[in-house]
């Protein structure tokens, strides 16, 4: 397995093609300036020799760099053809990994550039991601792909075929679903480093404890059955898979073609995946975040079994019956449950049954608390699911975070949104940033918290049929 | 058909049970004061006989009120077990239409009391809504379901068995989606009025041009067959209706019985429903109001035809994807349109095939603008789409809605989420106005636009197939 130590934590990095603009090697400078980046940096350009940009000087090339003073990483931003040139002195240089992000290559048919480039990494050693990618986002040592992307750590390791979304993803992650990134790799064309490589990487990394996938194509068949042997692997150590695969329809694999250069595969075979390895399947950008908010709050939920609570017969009957579509049982409530309901629920309106509709009374905080904790109680019950429409008040999120410590089993929020209105936006970024320090998801939907249900239990059911 | 006029458009209104509390009759009085109503109201309550609410005088019964006073629409606050008695005077005093707000009748088994409130309204010629129903949201009369309802009207007509559903798709229409209401009727348990006799109405009313419902049974086989005629008929009026129904899984099943007395029906037979009425069947709560929205601001599609615009190749990729999976097409462009783009787009990082993705260049209002146009001129485009995932800055705005005025086809916007921030937040509410202001769908992710253009797409084909 590549010891990517020095690759996520360099020494020191070096910018070859560095510029004052927010583009090229300028917009790579700008990235690792706001998330703060502090460790060495060199900037080569020899049209720009001798100046400074951003308090750094600016060398003509890598090899004015003295040998004492070594780099691990660089980021090549060149026009493509002479990549393969400057690639020839950073490997004289002796660094180990070096990220192209130079496009012009096999997506535009300059298969012999590509193969030039890979020529000059094998004989100097160097590892190499895309070309055509962005390369690193590891908050940990702050390098960064994005000038707004932040420092903090989190358990997601993000590997993708596309820069952009690499961005979004990780951004949506820490951003709207309280879910920050351990790594995030951008791998573009794959020609030296692909993903299976990372895969491997993440199988021992302790940073990372759930992996997001956007992936276009796979190579070859090779390449292919390493990709199911690790995957599975991953499962197994209890490391999650989240794999969102483009590219079923005419339209989208002639793109992929032209974006990073590969045949994009057939439904069929990437819907037999998840059985064979574990992974989880998903179809946006939105639910591969969300499911991976389910991995990152909550633990496996030990069945398929939810309490419901909800405020209206409307609503509840939404929440069961979205829930009931995606394989989620609401069952009845014990006996025991009822009993313990009808010392503190008024008879009018509250129908004591699964799904618990409170009704008006559940404008009555100390109802609410009672209710979450009642439900948590029912035998039946594992998760206990409950959503909201408006009034994110401070009261509220009081309520909520003191059920959940004080319930057994998970809990799990979904927040709708009905009206826009800023006083109200405002007041649920505050009552999610409670619940996210609180270790309760909030999923922006019903059908993305029923799918993420699902699918976290297929995981666990998974799990259950290999240990036996 | 019934003749509905006295019931929106009521000469006066009455409230029996009004009290100065935000429950029962008090509910429905803030409500009325919330929304502006300024037609004659009269309020009931003997035990607050005498006294002022709001500036209306109570009076003790609705006998009291002279004959020269007519009361075309009365809600009816009050406990089950009076409704009965308290209805017996409403007829003698002439009243045509009711809501009956109070439940605890064949929803908790009470069938012999709902059958006795029919029994009276048979005798007085009173149609009632309900029991266990919220009765009439209608903006032109200023009649209204809720204290933050307003007064703008709009083209769409809902009818939900869920007054708190009611709301929130009314709502979620105006507020989130540019689409408001011409009439919002919660039915609740149906017993004389069901929702046939206002799809009936819709036939005829001017102000309703799509049609929404949120439905969880149908009482009986004959209101079945004539549901089915009625929305066939507006089918063919080129009056859309989409049908939200739920209660195909077990649990929520058991909660409608419950909540408003009826059996669900399978699956397969609601399935089956869209074929032989162009209804359009959707499964939640977003999808419905997204879908209103499409049939609001754009007309049927001509074809199935995309033309896609979008910065970076992985969100070309992902817009392209989700639209194929929902049966849109992604032409190739004609080779006419890539000379015309060829003339203005910058050879690096820009692909010219559909979907477009300008990458850096995308910044550029003016390209942004003539990149538009230029997908509207393709001959095999019919409607052009672009995703936008921050910056909504005035002058992206600006372009966006110049280019609309300049174009042949319909523009569909999907405006993303990525990270939560306040002000990128308020810069999107501005954005969103001004967009449907120009008559521009704004959706709120890829795969509810794919839904809605799919099923417009789907509806279309239908009364084609019946023109022919």
């Amino acid at each position: 397995m590549t010891d990517f130590e020095k690759l996520f934590f360099p020494r020191a990095v070096g910018i070859i093609g560095a510029n004052n603009q927010d583009y090229g090697g300028g917009y790579f400078l700008n990235s690792l300036m706001g998330i703060g980046y502090d460790g060495p940096l060199y900037l080569f350009n020899p049209r720009l020799k001798g100046q400074e940009l951003k308090g750094y000087k600016v060398h003509g090339s890598i090899l004015e760099i003295p040998d004492d003073q070594p780099i691990d990483y660089v980021i090549l931003a060149v026009p493509a053809k002479i990549c393969p040139q400057i690639l020839e002195e950073v490997g004289q240089k002796g660094v180990p990994f070096v990220t192209v992000f130079s496009s012009g290559f096999s997506e535009l048919n300059n298969k012999e550039l590509e193969d030039s480039l890979l020529k000059v990494a094998r004989k100097h050693n160097i590892r190499f991601l895309g070309p055509n990618c962005l390369g690193l986002y590891v908050p940990k040592s702050k390098l960064a792909i994005n000038r707004y992307q932040q420092a903090n750590s989190g358990p997601l390791g993000l590997i993708c075929q596309s820069g952009g979304l690499a961005i979004y993803l990780s951004q949506m992650g820490a951003f709207s679903y309280g879910t920050y990134s351990s790594k995030v790799i951008s791998i573009g064309n794959q020609v030296d480093l692909n993903f299976v490589d990372f895969l491997k990487y993440f199988l021992t990394d302790d940073d990372t404890k759930v992996i997001g996938l956007y992936l276009e194509n796979i190579k070859d068949k090779k390449t292919g059955q390493e990709f199911l042997k690790v995957v599975k692997e991953l499962s197994l150590k209890g490391k999650p898979v989240i794999i969102w695969k483009v590219g079923y329809g005419e339209s989208a694999k002639e793109a992929i073609m032209s974006h990073t250069g590969g045949l994009a595969g057939s439904e069929a075979i990437w819907k037999a995946i998840p059985k064979q390895t574990g992974a989880c399947l998903v179809e946006n950008s939105y639910d591969l975040v969300s499911l991976a908010m389910g991995f990152n709050y909550l633990s496996y939920p030990k069945n398929r079994n939810l309490g419901i609570l909800s405020l209206g017969g409307g609503a509840s009957i939404e929440l069961t019956d979205l829930m009931e579509k995606f394989n989620l049982k609401v069952p009845q409530l014990a006996e025991e449950t009822k009993e313990k309901f009808k010392e503190f629920l008024p008879e009018v309106n509250t129908i004591i049954r699964n799904p618990l509709d409170l009704g008006g009374s559940g404008t009555m905080m100390e109802v609410y608390y009672k209710s979450l904790l009642t439900l948590d109680s029912d035998p039946n019950v594992s998760t206990v699911v409950f959503n909201r429409a408006w009034n994110y008040s401070p009261e509220y999120t009081e309520t909520i975070v003191r059920a959940k410590n004080n319930m057994r089993n998970q809990l799990v929020c979904v927040a709708l949104k009905i009206a826009d209105s800023v006083a109200e936006y405002k007041q649920k970024l505050r009552f999610k940033t409670a619940l996210f320090n609180n270790g309760i998801p909030v999923f922006e939907s019903i059908e993305r918290a029923a799918k993420a249900l699902d699918q976290m239990n297929t995981f666990r059911e998974f799990l259950e049929k290999r240990k036996k």
